[in-house]
């Protein structure tokens, strides 16, 4: 069951990251918005292939590895996803965390991992992951949260809405649990404010059918390629204020302060000698702290 | 001898303060820049008051607290002076890492701390701090380290030897303990590179002689209010590129991950209740990850 359950989701991750890079290219197609980021400093942007994502592959030192698919667009100033797959051993002051790790502290994990920062303000950026870990354990996590510029209820509204779906259609109490854990996590104590307007987070899901959390965990991922797409369609072509952009460039700031004070995966990742530039891609391609 | 020590620290710092406050306002007027930091996103710059410093105070809920002057010039980008007095006492996890903290964790601290991310990439950033921390022992600790963008070997020069001549007035290894100490402190692991171009640390300075201390903090006072004006009057009229200018945003980004992820003071200001934004004063203006 093991193995079998590790290519499943190993290739779903695969699948699903390929249908985002088409739903996202699609999205780039459609937009009405000017070629290039107004708002962007950096002259590396190659305006030929801007709207496409490039993608590169990865070695872990320690065992396997990934690739990132990186776009720098028009609509989406940048957007990144992560699959990765990689084996390896805890380290000791890791492993006592880790359940199931054990005495050897051996692991294999497989997951998605996307962050978009749209140039827009109107846009939200959004963050999006799933994963299995196994152990002596074996478990899935993950989740999705939303973090406007410009609050839109109805954007708000729609994302929970449909989170709340898929957590309905798999387990009786998820939704108010996960939903409650994606608040607490994604909180800057130093700010005492959220870092958007939440979503789901889940974690060490091992229901005891490992069949049923797949299913649930794809749900998660078919939610968010159906529901974030309809919020950017919402907004793409409107118009935006050079303050709404300086409020957008300032906000970015809490995202790096939460990702580098704060985030688990972020900082195990760079305690583990994961690729640090396949870690940091979910930093915000231009932010002030002014 | 504590409490005059501590009067007299605090004085210094708050004295010191005021001479590099006048001497960066002094290379603001000198600077033939034109007003106003172009590649800056950001409308919130007070046009009107740029070039100066403006002072906020603020109070530390546990006990003390300080002074934050901040310039948004044209010449420099932000600059950023913090002056603090605090008192309280610390958590139990942190006082085990504090060399006479005791049980009860009780301390005092004065020190004086700047941050400068001109807008010119041929002028380098650089910080200084100094402080002075008692609890039931009491100590200096502090430095000076230079961040350029574009290399320069006559500024690393100029800079280390300044530094150098401070320590060897005062103490016969000084130089080649707390260069070696600043090189080992400002590395980044997950980039498998330095900060900058280094400069001075040292932390625990508690030889037994407090005015011989003091001493040497005054010194290192002195010896970067000198030197430091020379590095920006060498370029402060030379050109730079767009993407000399690029550049520097990526390396801003550098300085981010450093501060967030690994700088000690960061990291206690922010979990001991410490003022965030004079804290965070550190983070450069615009910063890029491409």
């Amino acid at each position: 069951m093991t193995m079998e359950i590790r290519a499943a989701a190993q290739a779903w991750f695969e699948g699903l990251r390929d249908r985002l890079v088409a739903a996202f290219e699609q999205l780039e197609a459609e937009s009405g918005a000017p070629l290039g980021p107004a708002g962007t400093a950096d002259p590396a942007v190659d305006r030929a292939v801007a709207g496409r994502f490039r993608r590169r592959d990865w070695q872990r030192p320690g065992g396997g590895g990934g690739v990132t698919a990186l776009l720098r667009g028009r609509l989406f100033e940048k957007a990144g996803i992560n699959v990765s797959t990689v084996t390896g051993s805890f380290a000791p002051e890791f492993a006592r965390q880790i359940p199931g790790a054990g005495e050897d502290g051996r692991f294999w994990a497989s997951g998605i991992s996307l962050v978009v920062h749209p140039l827009s303000p109107k846009i939200p950026s959004v963050h999006f992951n799933t994963r299995r870990i196994e152990t002596a354990k074996g478990w899935f996590g993950g989740g999705a949260d939303l973090t406007p510029i410009v609050a839109d209820a109805a954007d708000r509204d729609s994302f929970h809405a449909a989170l709340q779906g898929a957590c309905d259609r798999h387990g009786a109490d998820y939704y108010v649990r996960f939903k409650k854990w994606c608040d607490e996590y994604f909180f800057l104590p130093h700010r005492n404010e959220p870092r958007g307007v939440g979503g789901i987070f889940f974690d060490y899901l091992e229901s005891g059918d490992v069949a049923a959390d797949f299913a649930f965990v794809r749900d998660v991922g078919e939610t968010f390629l159906d529901n974030y797409p309809k919020i950017v369609r919402r907004h793409m072509a409107e118009p935006w204020s050079a303050e709404e952009r300086a409020h957008q460039l300032q906000r970015r700031g809490r995202y790096v302060e939460f990702n580098l004070l704060y985030d688990r995966g972020t900082q195990f990742g760079l305690k583990t000698g994961g690729d640090t530039e396949a870690i940091l891609m979910s930093l915000p391609p231009e932010v002030c702290w002014p």
